[in-house]
Formats: C-alpha cells, sequence, structure tokens
C-alpha cells in the first residue's frame, strides 16, 4: 500500500472487518466491484468519485454535533465578555439553549443563516488560518464528549474508515462534505480519517490575500453545504457528481440523490451509541422507498469506534 | 508507475529529457531532493502541494489566451445574433478588437469585470455542464492556433508535463490554478495534463442544484483567480499554501510570492515560440531581484511541444 504519512492515494488491500457479514456489506463490495468491471455499472477510474458526510456519518453527532459544540462554546465565551451580544442571536440562543433557533440554521432560515454568519465574522474575520487552527486544537485537545467522556476524534467510526480504504483499492477518491465548517474539519482530516485537507469540502468563510498573508474575511463563499449545497460543493471542488455517497441525514438527501450507490447511516444503537431518527425521517422514507443501503448500527457493525 | 487511466496520482520515475542541462533544470532537481530529505528544506508529504498558471506556463498564450480566444468567439457569435448587444461591453470591445478593454479587465478594473461577468452569466445562465462542456470540446476540436496551425492542445508544453511527473515522483500533488474558467480547463485537464478535474483551480460560476439537476448561475464565485485571487483560490481548494509554484505574467506574482520554490517562465523563443515580456514586466524584475528559478524557454528547452 503506497501511504504518505499514514495517508494513502491508492490502497492495495482494503477489508470490513468491522463489518458483519449481511446485505449491507454485500451490497458495498457488490456495486464495488461491478462499478469497476466492464458491465452496466462500469465507472472509469477518472469518475471514481465518493463523498461523505460527516456529523453522524463519519463520528458521534449526538447530543450536538461537533462544529456546533465547538461554535456554541467560543460564541458563548465571546458574548460573556461582551454583554451587549446577550440579547442578539445567535449568542441569545446559545446562553439561552434555544433549539428552536438551531432547527431554524438547519433549515436554512435567512434569518438564523444571517445570524449565524455575523457571528462567524465577528469572531473571525481578520484572523489567520493558524489563529484559526490553533483554537480548534484546542477545542479537540480539551473537550471530551459527554456520553463516552472521550475526545471527539476517538468517536470517529471505525467501519467508516475501513471503508474510505476498501474504496481506495478499487481506486476511488474520497471526499468528506458536510455542512459543517470546511476549515474545522481540515485540521484533523488527515490525522483522523487519512483524507487530505484538499478532499474536504465544507462551508467555508472566503480569505483575503493582502501583503503576504490570508485572513479571513466576514463572508461565507458558496453557500452552506447542506441540502442542494452540498452537490453544488461537490460539483465546484470536483467538476462531478459523485459514485458513490453516504450520508445520515435530511440535509444530505440530495447529495445521496445525485449519486449511483447510496449509503444511509441508521442510527438504531442505543447501547453502543445513539438510536434516533430525527433529522433523517424524509431520508429513512426515501432510502427505504429507493432500496439505499441501509447501515443498521446495531446489526451490521461489530465495533463501533475506531 | 500507479496509473489511473493514464493518470499518475504518485510517478516512481520523472526524467527531465526536454530540459538542457543548466541551473534552471539543476535548480528543480535541487530543490525537490532537498525537501523531502531530511534538512531545513523537508517538507512533510501532505504539504507537497505544487501549483502552476496555465496560459504561457503550461501551453502558449500568444496572439491572444486560448480562454479568451474562446469566450471572444463566443460573444462575437453571440453579438451577431443580438444586432442590440453590439454597443454594449465587453461585445463592442470584441466585435471593434479593443485591447485596451481587455488590459482594463486583465487589471481587474470592476467595470470591465462586471461586463465579462454579464457576459458570461446571458451566455450561460442555466446551461448544464455537459452543455457547456459540449461548446468547449467543439472549439478545441475546430479552432486552430494561427502561427503553428495546431490544435491548442498539441500546443503544451512537453518539458512541464515531464516536470509534473517529476514532482509527482518526489510525491507532490499537483495542481493548476488559472485566471481562466475552471470548467474550461477541466474539460481538457485529464487527457492533456494527466491532472484529475479536482486538481483544476480557476475562475468559476457558481452552479444551482435543482430538481435533480446542476445548471449555471449568473454569479462569477469567489472572485477572479488572478494575482492575490490566486492565493485565495488555491487556498480554498487545498487548504494551504503551494511550496512549489510556476508561472510567467504578472497575475502570478502573488501565487509565486506564496510558495517557497518559485519557477518564472520566460518567453524568450521568437522562432520555436514567441519572445515577448509584455504582462510580465513587474515579474520578472522580482524574479530577478529574488533569485527566483528563470527558465528560458530558448535555452533550457530542447523541446517546447508535447
Amino acid at each position: 500500500m503506497k501511504k504518505l504519512e499514514g495517508i494513502s492515494l491508492i490502497s492495495n488491500e482494503g477489508t470490513l472487518e468491522s463489518w458483519n457479514d449481511g446485505p449491507a456489506k454485500q451490497s458495498i463490495i457488490d456495486f464495488l466491484k461491478s462499478s469497476t468491471e466492464e458491465g452496466p455499472n462500469y465507472v472509469k477510474p477518472a469518475g471514481r468519485i465518493a463523498t461523505f458526510d460527516n456529523d453522524g456519518t463519519l463520528w458521534v453527532e449526538q447530543p450536538v454535533p461537533v462544529q456546533l459544540d465547538f461554535l456554541f462554546r467560543v460564541f458563548a465565551n465571546t458574548a460573556q465578555n461582551d454583554p451587549s451580544l446577550a440579547s442578539k442571536q445567535p449568542y441569545k440562543a446559545i446562553l439561552e439553549r434555544d433549539e428552536t433557533f438551531f432547527q431554524k440554521a438547519l433549515e436554512q432560515n435567512p434569518e438564523a443563516i444571517m445570524a449565524l454568519e455575523g457571528a462567524f465574522a465577528r469572531e473571525w474575520s481578520g484572523k489567520t488560518p493558524d489563529e484559526f487552527e490553533a483554537e480548534v486544537r484546542e477545542f479537540f485537545a480539551t473537550v471530551k464528549q459527554e456520553k463516552f467522556a472521550a475526545n471527539f476524534t476517538d468517536l470517529v467510526y471505525k467501519p467508516m474508515l475501513e471503508l474510505f480504504d476498501l474504496l481506495k483499492s478499487y481506486e476511488y477518491r474520497v471526499f468528506v462534505c458536510s455542512g459543517g465548517g470546511r476549515d474545522f474539519m481540515r485540521v484533523i482530516s488527515e490525522e483522523t480519517w487519512g483524507i487530505f485537507k484538499e478532499n474536504v469540502i465544507g462551508s467555508a468563510s472566503e480569505y483575503e490575500y493582502h501583503n503576504g498573508a490570508l485572513t479571513r474575511g466576514d463572508r461565507v463563499l458558496g453557500g452552506v453545504a447542506l441540502g442542494p449545497g452540498k452537490v453544488e460543493h461537490v460539483f465546484a471542488r470536483t467538476g462531478r457528481l459523485p459514485v458513490v455517497a453516504g450520508g445520515n441525514g435530511d440535509v444530505d438527501i440530495e447529495m445521496l440523490e445525485s449519486a449511483k450507490f447510496r449509503l444511509f447511516i441508521h442510527h438504531d444503537d442505543d447501547e453502543r451509541e445513539y438510536a434516533y431518527e430525527n433529522g433523517a425521517e424524509k431520508l429513512l422514507a426515501i432510502a427505504e422507498e429507493k432500496k439505499y443501503t441501509i447501515v443498521s448500527m446495531k446489526n451490521d457493525w461489530n465495533e463501533i469506534f475506531r
């Protein structure tokens, strides 16, 4: 296996050892084989793009997605240092733990999105990538997930990392596309997923290069990578639609629909992880109707975490 | 060598056989060695990013850059079918061959840029990627470069393709970053440069995903990739600044300055290609002052075209 510092571009091996034998595992293997052999499913190597959502698809997203946990801590801290912000959104919602506001943001309510973008701009506008990275690293080094009392990066799903390896063995190029922050994920993508920064797609601020330095601007560039925005970001980044796509929530519907092989991660293991369908109701209905490959975390995975 | 349909991700070999022995060739080899061996120049594999301008760096840009040749033909055709446009920019400048307008565009004059963006939007807004690709393929199949009476894709510089291979042999990941159209270049990047579409960075329209189809919107997303915009686009795409960068014009200055190893392609071969410094005066002065690696097409290359 050719590795670049632990990052394999092309793998010569790939096992799904954390996957139990069953229809999900079999359908993955069958599709990958058929897409790389002559026949109706064949995909030329250049076209072999696989894209995966992050929160809830690659790691635990309960009780709150990691990216939001980070933002809420930063914004709460900012509001505590500047009480005039406490009556404004999104600070107000964070301080009051007002979930309806965040539901609105997920549904891309323009007012909620604008408030979040304003907070982004206030927090990081003018900062360099290194300054942002240091904040993110500090977060990952210090904050533990509630239920497991573990670092978030230890709560990445082992079966999904094995799937990345298997995809690479079939000469697929693996991308992560999340509504979360591109630059947030890039801090940990190489060491945690074996995915180069450039294969991480997500919502992102614009940057300005001025006097030899890059600093963050105050606008989110190209829209938030949720729903149709995921497909738009994937196309902008790769020039293609995905062949294989995986996700676990309603905001992944369009990305999965744009792919040939769709993987739906079903959170049904309350003991080893969480059991919930909240935010995935529409996707689950589509997955059942259109015969997506539905992965039961409870039944299809014999190990959960890497 | 591991190849994906002729596209090598990592090369095990790389010769610069079209390069004459001399200081340019030697400095490339010396830098690549030192950047991959222990020492002060060492760059970890994940950081090994190389970025190259396209027009004048990878292929002939005289008498007019290929991307502009394409646009001018399309826009002239549009103005001929709709005479009301003939008095408007950029149609007026195209029909009258008004070079001052295009000089303004290169200098990112807001009015000129806005006129060009308006023409982009008028021409392709609502069209699918496949429709655009078909137009670009038709252009490449039919239009010949004046001086050489050859297809543009046959006027790609062989020594630069050899350099791509050499870079890959040192586990660099090679990107093209041009002020020209990202989607225009992606049509030919894989077959012509051996560069996956996703490694092509450039100016680009936004796309909208709606009802299961991607169509072009009417805005250029993230600004034009010229000058500081090149660094901004490279960072957005890769999460890094380049280690190696190559260019040939003043619009490449910032990208080259952001890199550790800078290659300046000097067009000084009037017989086999063109000799000109127009649009490269500032870069040439910087290259001489800061001891960039200056490539004389006349003296350093024993073959020009692939």
